[in-house]
Order: structure tokens, then sequence, then C-alpha cells
């Protein structure tokens, strides 16, 4: 079905749209990237991998990560908990706005995937240190990935550790309000190697494919998640995962997927595949518009819509 | 599969919530309803109707009608025009907010499926007069549901034509921004109309089957509306059907859905059932409270989640 | 004192800053103006009048008539009426917001500087008509400067009734929530005419001698308004009176002082002076820009701050 | 002209309010204050101080600070700098927001005595170090107040400094848009202690003569701060100094003034006289109630008002 060719054909198309996107530049790390990348992975349930461009480029994960830690937290803390600190809702602000915090009482954020909301779910992951936390994110991704080389990359953790003022400001404010009561330099150290976590587009195909398959890996019958949490992780992809451009991209694409600023994409078709895209030209509201261009070549080519 | 027998245990089932609710008071033919009614209808693509609860009741559209008049609008102006003047993003504001109109450049709507975006919408229906738009919009509603009896209640049209000052300030904020450009009485008689299109659940269940069935007519073969144009009223049904709630039932119930302050809800289980409900015990957020239990009962029964 | 001599060095100095001012165009009657017109007139408690300029200009007053009404309504209705539907706080959003509205309860305009508390104010005029009620307060007007022969501008009321869609959301929003409860097309009537009053600056100085004595005519010792009233007048004037420049108006001029979208200011200098000035270049926030050039000339060179 | 015996008097009188008021809680040094407690102090350019009430008490200056803070900036740096980093205009939100600073842009605070105004200004205090920087702020003050005994409350400062997380919130969220470069801890470790400042109301009325005498201190002849400076900080008690309440305090009461928490007001009335009031029953924006209603009746009964 899906083919090598096909998918260098569709990756040479898009990258024509690389010229209209911009790198993030809030960081150094990611301000070196090349617009001009263009990667993509596709996991079907029998574990194949298909892939183009190149592949050996790793992207760290930021915004991707709120979806699996997410995860994380509903299976160690349960739907209830959870629910109690972050809400269901999309809004249409930008993922870093804090108005709504204010306007709204109490100061719960809306949903996970905005910066607020993330900084909630990852004050949640339990364990006696920074450290011990991280370790228990990082082992759950490489299971997810079934990759066990996968780390971070402390460059970019401390690059981001170091200008992280508005996450700073967000965190003080929810600790005003009582949603998070740890140390806010611990939360940011934790948040931030999370944001590191960095893979290739086939590690973040793997990673699709548990979602696609509700929880459960294909190839081993392990239930990595419940079917009930890689649902809800779904259901997010869909209403808040491409950040305030996720409508548009239900509409246009349909694929429950979750961007972050460094360009990549994880994507979980339903039943079919997981798809892993890095291309680091975003567009003004912080998705890859080539890897956007990408998916929509894709979802129109296969009919990936879920509606 | 849906059986009369487990639709009524679950109609008792769900009437239980029904004094948590409140029944919509803010126009006099509203506020007339029994909070204790519950009825619903399920439509299967052999067209059979399985119902329960007292489905001679009749319920106005209300908010309901916005997802109509949207996929009249689309297969009239077509995606391009009509997204120039209303956006596709959820938020998660009341419906009836006018506050986001201000703080965000251009004023368009954020989506049809608030106040200020259906205003646009219904806007765009074309035809020489009010009456010829809104018997246009008639018999598109008479035709999706095989049913041409099908009329609304000049009482209601009227006593909400009479109140509908909120909607009026709307609209001519819309106008100042040249989003609308006609006269806004004129808007409000057809809008107030469309609002209050009338029918039972069981014509309501027949228009979600519609919607599931990608815009055809599984009976007829007839394709009332194009693919496309069914998958992006979904689509919206998914993000921001339930007003400020969707996120939620999303997660929870994950159908595609529509609801109105009138206590109905349209329904779209994708290639299974249309489903219409008529509860008007309404919760803090104007959604039905009863026809949302019944909703989750019926989704967790049946695995109708889409996702 | 003041000499005319002077002041026409000042009005040369001032006119010098015209290019960088815009003339408002939303009305054609008002674009027809010439950023270049400067002119100014004080008058002192003896009654006399030192101009310079083209003091044969007539402007209409626009939101200088806002202090006009309200000093009318605080008589007819007592301070206890006004300030139930009328707050009395400044604010830093434009003159012509809205979101404000939505995010406070109740729903009440935070002071009567702001459009929409002028709305509230102008609702509040008594009178059996529209008619009835404009001819109240051009009589009061005629009665501040001295002069019977003021009138409005039918040309200006007629074009701002046929485009104010803003000032007609911001009224439907106020009658939803039950602060103004009259007909909205009577009121933007009585509205707009109340904006298109004409007068020359030596009017606009007569009325505002009348607010630095305390309400009295100094020449006839009769008080026209209540002292009570004359000092919340010049209190709004400087909390609210300059748009959301007020604050730096008051830091840098620091004289009570009122403007409008033509070009107008009336100014008030308790004891000592009104000044009416009229120059069409306005800045971007709607004040005149060459007349609050003008005013800080004579504001540094006679010390005339109140602070 | 003012007497002790009245001023005893007008104390009773406005202690009456008391019990609808309530004494600030969200830190336990503020909590432990007597909400009946009520003190008033006034004093004349001869120097003569006139109180009323347990005058020995000391009061924490928390937001009267921000005033006596902008002084000293204001001396320091110029206008110019000082109005790069903050605005001048009133606004009706709370003095803690967060919202505007992300609604308008640049993220500039709109004045100096909401709280993001004031971590601005203290921001720009000069010295090498915390303490440094604190000890010209604490030389400031008993220069103004002619008492070189002030000082401040560890205690107090401590548990706000241990419990700001707000403005921390707003501290990163400056930090972020460029308005403060400086360590956030050692801001708030100087904001703090400058909060924590604590004297009688004696010591108010000094320093608020200071103010009224256009900076001069009239007994020893010295220009403490220079005529405009004071001005403008005259000018902010005007339109900023009373919270969210500022407007209606002009209106009502008309005397340049500032309150804080801790329930003192520094006012001063210009060329007659200064006042230091204490009176911790606040109201639900946060100015002392007993404190307003006396100086209320002192407006009234000798003339105070500025308008």
């Amino acid at each position: 079905m899906y083919t090598k060719s096909e998918l260098e054909r569709f990756v040479e198309q898009a990258k024509k749209y690389a010229r209209y996107g911009k790198v993030a530049d809030y960081i150094p790390a990611l301000g070196k990237a090349d617009p001009n990348d263009l990667s993509i992975a596709i996991c079907t349930p029998d574990g194949n991998v298909i892939d183009a461009g190149d592949t050996t480029h790793k992207v760290t994960l930021q915004s991707i990560s709120k979806i699996i830690a997410l995860a994380l937290v509903l299976m160690e803390r349960g739907e209830q908990e959870v629910f109690r600190k972050v809400g269901m809702e999309p809004t249409g602000d930008p993922f870093n706005s804090i108005a709504k915090l204010e306007e709204v009482q109490p100061a719960k954020p809306l949903n996970p995937m905005i910066n607020a909301g993330a900084l909630a779910v990852t004050h949640m992951i339990a364990g006696a240190s920074v450290e011990e936390r991280f370790q228990r994110l990082l082992q759950f991704v490489r299971k997810l990935a079934g990759n066990p080389t996968i780390t971070y990359s402390p460059e970019v953790a401390q690059s981001e550790f170091e200008t992280a003022f508005l996450n700073r400001s967000l965190c003080y404010f929810l600790k005003q309000h009582g949603i998070i009561n740890e140390d806010v330099e611990e939360l940011m150290d934790l948040y931030t190697k999370q944001c590191a976590i960095e893979m290739t587009c086939d590690d973040l195909a793997r990673i699709g494919l548990i979602f696609a398959m509700d929880g459960r890996n294909p190839l081993t019958g392990e239930q990595i998640m419940p079917l009930d949490v890689a649902r809800i992780c779904k259901t997010f992809m869909v209403t808040c995962g491409m950040y305030n451009a996720s409508g548009e991209f239900a509409i246009k694409i349909g694929i429950p997927a979750k961007s972050g600023v460094s360009g990549g994409i994880l994507a979980a078709v339903p039943g079919r595949c997981g798809i892993g895209i890095f291309g680091p030209a975003l567009d003004e509201k912080g998705n890859s518009l080539t890897g956007m261009k990408l998916l929509e070549l894709l979802s129109k080519t296969y009919s990936l819509s879920i509606f």
C-alpha cells in the first residue's frame, strides 16, 4: 500500500513549501535546523516501517511530549485526578496564553495541550525526585517506541531551561491557584528535559502506531496503555493537538496528531498506522508547514481522515 | 442490534438526571417544556427507526440548525467563500460571547457553531428575500429528513425575534467589520425562523443518518450533500458541536453531535446510524443533561466512539 | 494675561504637528476637514474671549457631548440613579470596546466617557419623544454657551446614523443586560443628533468656563448646574476625558478636558478659564494632536495643571 | 482648623463601618490586625501633626510604597526612561491582573500603581545589590518622613516573599517581554522588603505633606523631590491610587491618595496638608473601608477635593 517511492515523491512535493515557513529560533539549538529538511516514516500494524527523506535526523519532542506525558499520568493517576487539575476543552487562544487562566474561574488550564495544562500534567508525574520522574517518563517513551536507546538532548534542555520565562510565569500562576504545589525550578527542570527527548521519525511512527492500535503493541500483543487512555489521547490530538490550528487540521486532514515547535509531528491513524514527521519549517502558529502538507497529501491519497 | 426495550430502559435510567437540569427559560415558548420529557430515535442505514419515550413531541432545532445551515451554505457557496467569513477553530468561550471578536483581528467568528459564526453562515443563505431564503433552507431540511411536512413554529420564532438583543449586538458587530452586509432585522427574521424549525426525534435521527452516511441517503442512493460537506460538518460537530463542553463530550462519548437549547441533540455515528434526542433538562452550558446521559449509555454499550 | 498675539504664536507652533495626525474619515462629513485647521478660544471669568486661528469654523461635538449629556442627566436624575447604570472607573481599553462589558459582571459600562457609558447616559435624557429629549439637551447646551443660535448638523447626524453599527452593537448588548430599555433606533437617532451639535471654539470656551466656575455663570451669577455636578464632570474629564490617553494627558497637561473625533477639545481650568479648541488632525487614539500640543504650551506657560 | 476632638469624633463615626470590611488574610502577619483599629494624622505646612485613634500602631506600606518608589526612580532615571518601561494609563482591571499584559502590545504595564508596573519600577531602583538598593529606598522614605528610625518588618517581608507566587508570575512575564532583566528572586526580595517598610500614621502624614507641598519640606525649605516628580505622583494617586476604585474615590473624595492592603492610606491635599490613615478593615477592592469613610468626612467638612 504505502510505498517508499511514493513517500519520496510526496516529500519532494511538500518540500516546495519550505520557503514559506520559518525555523523556530527562540532557542539557539532549534534555530540551527535546516528548513529544507523533511523526513517521514509510516509504521503499519505488521511492524513494517516505510520512510523517506533523511531519516537519520533526530528531532526533539517539544510539545509532542505533552501527549505522551498525558498518557503516562492518566495511567498513574487515573482520569478523575488528572481532570481535576486540567480541563478537556479546546481553546481558540495561542498555546502559551495566560489570559484565559485569569478570566475563567477556577484557574484551571483548559486542556493538557496548551502549555499551562502540560505543566500541570508534568507536575503529576510521580517520583521522589526530578531524576526519578524523568527516568519514569523516558522508560515509557522507550517502551512506546520499542527503542531502549532513546534519550534527551542536555544542550536543548539547558537552553530552554535558561530562557523559559513565560513557562515560569505560567507555573507561578498555577501555583498561586493551587494547581501545582512543587518547586517551580524543579518542575521546569523536568519539563525542559521532557521537551528535549529526541528521536528519529521512525521512532515517532512507532509511537504513533501504539496510539493507532488503541494502546496495544500489535507485534508483541502487549497492552502498553489501557484502551481508554489511548482514546483520550487521540481525542485531544484531534481537538487540540495542532495548537490553535487544530480545527482547520481536523477539517482538512482529519488525522489525530500532535506537533512540536521543533518541526516534529506524531500522528496516529486509528487501526491503520502510526506516522512520524520531521520538517522544521514552521507556519506562524508553530506547526510544521511542510509536515502538514505531507500529511494532507497522504490523507487525500489514502483517505486517512477519521471523519 | 438496537432494540426498543433496551432504548426504553436507557431512557428510564437517563431520566433520573432530569432533576439536576433546567429548562431554558429565556423565551416563554421554551420555558413551557417538561424537564422530565425524554425521547430518542435511532435510524440505521436500512431506514429502520427504533425509538423510545414520547416521540410525538416536537422540538425546535435552535442551535442544531447551525449545522444544517452550514451544510447548505457550503453546497451553495463552496468552502473557500464560506471560510473567508467564518473560521474553523474551536473556542473555550461560551457560544454567545462577543469578546473574542474584538480581541482577534480580523473580527472573523472563530467557527460556525458559536452564534457569531452561525449568523455569518445564515447571512450567506442565497435568495432574493427572507422568505425565499427560508424556503430554500426548509426544503433542504425536509429533504434531509425525508419528511415534506416539517415546518417551523411561528410562535417560537416570533418570541425569539422580539428578545434576541444579544444576537443583534453580534450582528451589528459583524456588520461593522464587514462580515455581514445585509439589514440586521432581515437577518434576525431569517435566523429566528431557522432556529424555530421543529420536528420529532425520528426526523432528527433521519437527518443524522445522512451525515453518518457521508451525505448519501442509503435507501434512495441519492447523494444529498457532497461527501466533503458531510465530513466538514461532522468535524465541527466533534470540535465544537456541544458548546464549550465539546471537548469533554468528545472524550466521554466520542460521537459527532450538535445540541440546541431546546434540549434537542442531532448525532451521527459514521457508517452506523443517525440519532435524534429530545430532553429539555439542560446543564449549565446549555446541553441536554438527560440527552447526554443517554448518549453516554449508548456509546459505552455499543462502542460508538469514533476515537 | 492671555494675549491674542501669544495665542497666535502658539497656534503656529502647534500647527507644525498637523502632518503627524490624521482627520477622522469614518464618516464623510468629518473626512472633509482640513488637518491644518487649528483655532483656540479662551474665556475668562470676566466674560472676555481671546481667540486665535480661524474661529469661524464650526466643529461638531462628537464625544465632547458626552460630558454635557452627563451634566444634564445628573441634574435630571440625580447621582444615585445615574450611577446605577454607569460606573465611575477609568479603563485602559479603547472608547468603543465591548469586551469589558462581557468580562465584568454586571454588564455595566465602566464610565460615562466610553461609548457604552455615553449611550446609557443619553438613554436617561428625559422626554416623551426623541425630538423633545433632543430639544432639552440642545437648550441646555445653548444656555451653557450663552448662545441661542447653536444647533446641530443634520448632514453629520444622518451620516453617523447610517454607519453607527458598532454603537448599535453596544446598544443591543446593553439592552440584553437591562441597562437600556428603549428602542435602539430611537436612541441612535438621539445620540447621533447629540454628537452632531456644532459650535465654534468660542462657544466651547464659554461652556468650559461654566465647568471651571463650578457650574456658575460668573457674569449673570446664575448657577446653571449644581456645584457637585460640575465637580463630577471635571473629575471624569481628568480620569477619562481623553480616551485611553487620559492618564498621559493628566500627567503632561493636567487640565480637565474632553475631546471628540471631530478634533474639538473642551477644557476647564478650575477658577481660571474655559478653553475651546478645534484642530482636526488626530493622533491614533482619536485626540486632536495639534490641540493637545496647544494645551501643553498653554499649561506649561501659565501653570494651568491642577496637580 | 483641624482639631483633635473633631478628628476623634470622625474616627468614632467611621469605625462603625469596620464590620462591613475584612482584614487582608493572605499573609499571616496582616491577618493578625484588628479590623476595629483606626487612626489618622494630619500634618499641616507649619509642621504640626494632629492625630486621633491609637497612633502608636505601625502599618506596613504595602502598595503605598509604590508611589514612593516611583518618586525615587523618577528622580534617579528621569521620566523618559521610566515611562519606556511602564505606562501612564489607568485600567479598569484589578491591581494584580496579568491578562492585559498579554492583550496589549507591547507587554508594558499600563501604570506604576498596578503590581506589574510597580515591579517594573522597583526593578529600576539603582544599586549594586538588593541590600544597597533597599537602603537607598529606605533612606529616601526616612527623609520624606523626617524620621531616621523608620525600618521594615522582616517578618512581613519574609511571609510575603514565601507566598508571592502571583507577583513572581508577573515578574517572569515581564522578563519574557524584556521589561525587567534581573534575577526574579532578587527583585522579589527587594519588592517584599519595600512593601514591608512600616511606620505610624504620623509618619505617613509627614510624607503626604511633602507631596502636598510639591516636593518641598516647608519647614526646612529643602526640595526633597523636584516639583515635576511630585506632580506626576499626585496625578497617579488620582487616576490609579485606589486600585480599581480610583474613579469613584476621585468623584466622592477628590484627594490624591494611595492605599495599601495593610489598611494604610497616604493622602496629599495640594498646598494644605498630608494625611496618614491606618484602618485595616478592607472593602472587596482592597481599600481601607473605614479609612475611606474618614477621608470622605474630612473632604466634605473641609472641602478638600481638588475638583
